[in-house]
């Protein structure tokens, strides 16, 4: 019985995906946290810094005692030992006494400020004249002045960055609970597809796909699990897409462009655990033979085989399908688009979200998009291109001079 | 004796940069090779396709046959056999036959397009009847359309992307050579740091750095060489920053913000092979204790111990120094600053480049820019940003509204 074909607008394959279940989670050390995305929240049991620190080189002192004091008239302060760093000093700061201190040096008792050594002169070995007032708190992080204990810092499904990474070491948090990398399936097929270190005889063509979509798996902050070149034929793809989801998270298969082939894909992801395609079809270009449907409880995707196609669904309903599963917070997701005008009128039909391949110009009113020619299918058409520049489907094209934005590629 | 201390600005400092030396290069399968830096030029000895293909699922005629089709007066074809995938086709086709060819297929000897055959019609097993006129080269993608034998396709010093996997994937470049990911060592400094796994006397804090500039190294695209935690101590420094040299390509040190420690890190630097402090300072805020030489051939940065400055000064000359010895063509690099209107004025010291912390807010009426509020040292600032506005040192400030570009962080 031949299946029920349902096809989906771009907005409607997105709302799918944000319905697929996220992968378990586990401990990574600090250094490997960079790129993950966050399984628990963080909420610090510490404040930070724990003890006032100076932010400057100079003289720990009362505020007060700096009143009204200039070149013409500076102040004397009589000088107490010196702060040294990572100790806490056993001083006691009075009026009129100072303390010298380093930056990052822990404040003294009784101290509330620090002047600036630039703004100092030794006098002796016991005297330090000072040569203008400070106020309260100058020059010094007070307690809980970063982070207080008890702030809610990051909550689950945030990408840790580098700074984040630097946070969780400042709490002493030195390993975190992050999302698995989602292990992505890749199996490519079509009788007509041969491996890169191959020959193609007449009518082959060397497998594209799997290197640009596992290095998009990987620029995702997935692992790409390599599955191999499938011919057309029922049995074979129906058993490989079984081993893949035992071994996977989720499963791209690529290839089928032709009508026999992409019979074949339906199939054989029909046959598998539990499945059930949900869009056979996605009105997108290009793209627009591209099925979503779940099996065994993960998501699986059949791309068309040109691998421009096959990129174009990826960057758009893949990524988030990814980053969905990893865990990823979509409301903390950044806008990563480029305003840009366009450099020339772009058609599109109706009813259909199109994806064009731009080149970014930097001119000196502002940075240009220049659609690229060529056959869509070609991949110099995405080594050329910086950027996908996005008509919806209510749009009948855009016109020259238009500000656009660009997704970079 | 003391050395010359010479301040750079940041254009003095980003020229210092590009005369780095790039590291060795290795072969690397194509799997590996996304993020990668290409250290030869890539010239395609093939043509891309190398025989004529049907980019869509119909039939390969000859086009005068079909000039002056319609629904009303179709061209009558006799049918040849099809054409299967993979497969070179034994068939000619004449003036008024037609062959079936899948999306991909080649095309038969004496075609010269395809009609889509949703503008067809089978009458019986032998004839189809073709509803409309295509031209020559139509659903045809002919050979070296997509790449061209000889065609210079990739230069050295281009990053490879999933699209430039996919390229070389097609040209049967199943190994690229590569820059070699340079190892970058850091050394984090300081009588007052502790590892995130200890917990802090008073006047201590958690070591910072080592894991911001590790998760910034990873990014760049580097291996981070975790060198561990160094005492304000000049000797153990020296002998320290001697075994990173031989174990890294670049060496990091950050901390000793104090002026004693700072003297230290001079000093260590000073005392290795080869040694040479080219700029003691650079006009950069935060960041203004930054310190950049060589040592044996390699670059060295003394950063500043705060870890807000030392992620500052990391992206602006630290990240295109990896990139340099890393092998990147800066000439291939992209533009990545996002515009944005600051939401309010911001002031700054002339003869400074200063790097202000920004959080993206879309509005109706495009992105804003909101200056992060707080002491210019607390690691939650960076947190909190998206992104950061430089303010060049010719400009004494920015006005609310003021267009910017923001350098996502």
């Amino acid at each position: 019985m031949k299946p029920f074909f349902k096809v989906a607008t771009v907005k409607q394959a997105v709302a799918q995906i944000r319905e697929f279940a996220p992968v378990a989670s586990e401990p990574v050390s600090l250094v490997q946290a960079t790129g993950r995305i966050l399984a628990e929240d963080i909420i610090s049991t510490i404040d930070v810094p724990d003890f006032a620190r100076s932010t400057m080189d100079g003289y720990a002192v009362q505020a007060a005692s700096t009143f009204g004091a200039s070149e013409q008239n500076p102040a004397l302060f009589v000088l107490k030992e010196s702060v040294s760093m990572g100790q806490a000093p056993d001083i006691l700061i009075f009026p009129s006494t100072a303390a010298r201190i380093p930056t990052g040096g822990m404040m003294p008792r009784g101290s509330d400020s620090v002047v600036m050594v630039e703004h100092t002169e030794l006098v002796d070995d016991d005297t330090v004249e000072v040569y203008r007032s400070t106020a309260p708190g100058q020059h010094v992080v007070g307690v809980g002045e970063d982070i207080r204990r008890g702030d809610a810092v990051l909550t689950r499904g945030t990408k840790i960055r580098p700074q984040e990474a630097g946070l969780l070491a400042a709490l002493g948090v030195h390993e975190a609970r992050v999302f698995k990398r989602p292990r992505i399936g890749i199996v490519s097929t079509g009788d007509e597809i041969v491996a890169p270190d191959e020959t193609p005889a007449p009518g082959q063509i060397r497998d594209i796909n799997t290197y640009a979509l596992s290095g998009l798996i990987l620029q995702t902050g997935a692992e790409p699990v390599l599955l191999g070149l499938v011919r057309d034929d029922l049995d074979a793809l129906t058993q490989k897409c079984a081993q893949a989801l035992d071994a996977c998270d989720m499963l791209l298969i690529s290839g089928g462009s032709s009508v026999g082939a992409r019979d074949y894909t339906v199939q054989a992801l029909s046959s598998l655990k539990d499945a059930r395609i949900v869009f056979h079809g996605v009105s997108i270009s290009p793209g627009k033979p591209t099925i979503i449907g779940t099996a065994a409880g993960k998501p699986v995707f059949g791309l068309p085989g040109n691998a421009v196609s096959a990129m174009v669904v990826f960057m758009i309903l893949v990524k988030p399908a990814i980053e969905q599963i990893g865990g990823l917070d979509p409301a903390g997701q950044r806008n990563l688009r480029i305003p840009a005008r366009l450099s020339r009128n772009l058609s599109s039909a109706q009813g259909r979200t199109d994806y064009v391949r731009v080149r970014l110009i930097p001119k000196t009113d502002g940075l240009w998009a220049e659609p690229i020619l060529g056959k869509s299918g070609l991949i110099h058409t995405m080594v050329k291109a910086d950027g996908l520049v996005e008509i919806d489907s209510h749009t009948e094209g855009l016109d020259q001079g238009a500000l656009t934005e660009v997704i970079l590629i």
